[in-house]
């Protein structure tokens, strides 16, 4: 790899995205600062108010890989191979998520990030802690921030900086602030989240199918549990915040109760201390932020949730974040250092693929509550495979372009996954297609209108 | 009136809305404490770094009206009765707003302010000047301010608290941030805009047609004229940041002397300092925000620009902001001063309003810097004319909708105008139009669409 000629880089946030961000940059020569809000989390517990455990496909996967560390990651992670749906009829589905082999995995955030910590302090980035962002000040290059931990350090220079800070990014803010023609949006779905957990069964065991990710489909909102190591599944509620069937409607104990025996019926047995979680644990939401621009000049970029953040329903957050990482990477080869040319073009490729992905994990939101329990959704996915499977480049699901393909931009994932959608929506109405879809020349007559 | 039993209120801002705001609470029985970050501009010349000159229509007056302002206000004004097309090859063109006697009104942004903060005093309102928002405690309902001119105050209770202090609202910025689930978006269009200056005659008398706002409409970009009370007009250019033609390209004197003789060459005869007021006047961006809620519970209130910035070419951003009292006013008799409710139905009434005006604004660029060049355009606004000329209830143009019909609610004249605009595309595609279209049999055709 080419030399960083040493120069400085500073990185707000260890969280998911800054700590790989760090490991890259460190191992191209730079020497790089992480400023972290919070403390250590290897060394006090802490909850982040964020979802415990993360589904990680294949985008974060090869961007891990690049730096050698996809090995270490799947060790600390089970793969689901499907969804899992259970019924209200109390009845269950097993439908797979791709071909054969495809899956992606439930890791839990905790243990990612603690091992991308170390594995940045091995790569020789110095982390500081308890370090809230004070003040940015682009000409000067200086930074500079409060600790809360009571130690006073002096405003620093930047180098290059990177938010990194999530979507609540301070870093974003100052930027907002002092940047004239700073275009914005956050924008709040009216449903929240809570998380419930599912312990491992008397004998130790998981108390349902490991290798999925469950899901409860109820048409407004979901119940979904992804499997943890330790053998328990965290299970989260998407739920709206106000309506008939609400976090507002669930005021007492016996009202949980009667929702959750009538609603999750088989769940319900598996989370012996739901209706105590349910009211210990906080309400979160759920944010879309878009913006732009990303950069200044050749010193600062947002990167990961700071400068794209997403509802969680495509499993893409994290994915994202550290696709980012890696193209950003590939730039620095491209442009050889020069940081004008590296951040310019960074934005420029990554804006359109983080707006499509924002605008696909909305969508997949009605699919996952939704579609997931609708047999002619079921039925055009059914169809889709097969097409997948006779024509693997031509037709590729949507879903898999997303999780699968890693080298499809999300740009033109949404773009294929339209355009596949809108051939389907035209399938489904051909006469007969119940009975004679798999046959070649129904495949071969669909195949005809991509091309 | 019914009385205010003397609560205190809390204003954030003494432009345009914060001014005539102060005056509706006031009269009410209010005690009104209004806050400016600006010095008091009755005493020191200031520039705001926003257009100097405004167009008020009838929303506007029928607000200023409710408190016996109209005529004071209209003695500052000069109206303008249409638009004065100033096409490329020298020729010009007169189109009118509205029927005969409907016109809009020119008045200095300054004069009206000025004029509001006098009177606003007279009702009773205290105004402090230099102070700048520095904390909002909703919980105690404190605020403090920093007072720019060295005088150190301490916080104090707010009552109820409304931040009219525009665009960039430093109360609405404490409200993104301490409100979980505020929904915002800030928006800049590709275009800035610079004022430059056309002074009276030798003479001393105004060097073109008084009562007309001027246009030159050039595609991509335009420059406009209002007149002013000393008889000079102010012209604003609106114009791309980048690209072909645009501020980027405009460097050097010669590039702009070069740029205006071939664009706008019966303006430059008329402008003696034009290339120095273009290095010299700053380059403004436009924006549009929308936010949501404007709320919180009985104690604060987005008003104005700070809840709904909106791009300049409808006219309507003093317009809408001046409704925005109006309408709190007529909420304040209807819930007899239960402020929980008042709120709640101002910003459920007034949101769709402000969304629909936004689009309305951004619609109407296109509009003015292009179609008022377009013969076909104009030639179905010629159609529109005797529409609403023989159907005057039924038929009411767009633009008459928003400006000369105050109580048509900006989402229904969004409504209507675009039902109106697809019956207009399918009747400009009817053969032989052109020739008939003053016929009763056509235009009873077309009022058939609409019903």
């Amino acid at each position: 790899m080419s030399s960083g000629t040493n120069k400085n880089i500073t990185i707000i946030g260890a969280g998911l995205v800054g700590s790989l961000l760090s490991i890259y940059l460190a191992r191209r020569g730079y020497k790089v600062s992480v400023y972290e809000r919070r403390g250590d989390m290897r060394r006090e517990r802490m909850s982040a108010g964020r979802s415990i455990n993360l589904a990680l496909s294949d985008r974060g996967l090869l961007a891990l890989e690049k730096m050698g560390l996809a090995e270490a990651i799947r060790e600390i992670s089970i793969p689901m191979h499907g969804r899992f749906i259970h019924h209200l009829d109390g009845t269950t589905a097993f439908q797979p998520y791709g071909k054969e082999g495809q899956y992606i995995n439930s890791v839990s955030r905790g243990t990612l990030n603690t091992k991308l910590m170390d594995l940045a302090e091995e790569a020789g980035v110095s982390i500081y802690f308890n370090e809230k962002l004070d003040k940015i000040d682009w000409q000067q290059e200086r930074i500079s921030f409060e600790n809360t931990a009571g130690q006073s350090i002096p405003p620093s220079q930047t180098g290059i900086l990177f938010a990194a800070d999530g979507a609540f990014s301070a870093a974003r803010l100052q930027h907002q602030l002092q940047h004239d023609q700073f275009n914005y949006s956050q924008y709040y779905i009216d449903c929240g989240y809570k998380e419930l957990t599912i312990p491992p069964t008397a004998e130790g065991e998981f108390a349902m199918e490991k290798n999925a990710l469950h899901i409860w489909p109820r048409k407004d909102y979901m119940l979904i549990a992804l499997p943890n190591l330790d053998k328990s599944f965290t299970c989260t509620l998407f739920f709206p915040f106000k309506g008939e069937a609400s976090f507002e409607k669930l005021k007492s104990r016996d009202q949980v109760k009667t929702f959750f025996e009538k609603t999750f019926p088989d769940a319900v047995p598996l989370m012996p201390d739901y209706c105590d979680e349910f009211f210990a644990n906080p309400t979160s939401s759920l944010v879309t932020v878009k913006c732009y621009p990303w950069i200044r000049d050749d010193r600062f970029a947002l990167i990961g949730d700071a400068a794209h953040a997403i509802v969680p329903f495509f499993g893409q957050g994290m994915n994202c974040g550290f696709e980012d990482c890696r193209v950003l990477d590939e730039l620095i080869d491209k442009h050889q250092h020069n940081w004008t040319a590296i951040l310019k073009e960074y934005q420029e490729l990554r804006k359109p693929d983080a707006d499509a992905i924002a605008d696909l994990a909305i969508n997949n939101f009605t699919e996952m509550r939704e579609k997931t329990a609708d047999p002619v959704f079921l039925f055009q996915k059914k169809i889709e495979a097969k097409l997948h499977e006779k024509y693997p480049e031509e037709w590729i699901p949507a879903y898999s372009q997303v999780t699968f393909s890693p080298h499809i931009r999300y740009s033109e994932a949404l773009r294929r996954g339209q355009a596949q959608e809108a051939i389907m929506q035209q399938v489904m109405r051909w006469p007969g297609i119940e009975q004679h879809w798999e046959s070649d020349e129904t495949l071969s007559s669909i195949i005809q209108l991509i091309r």
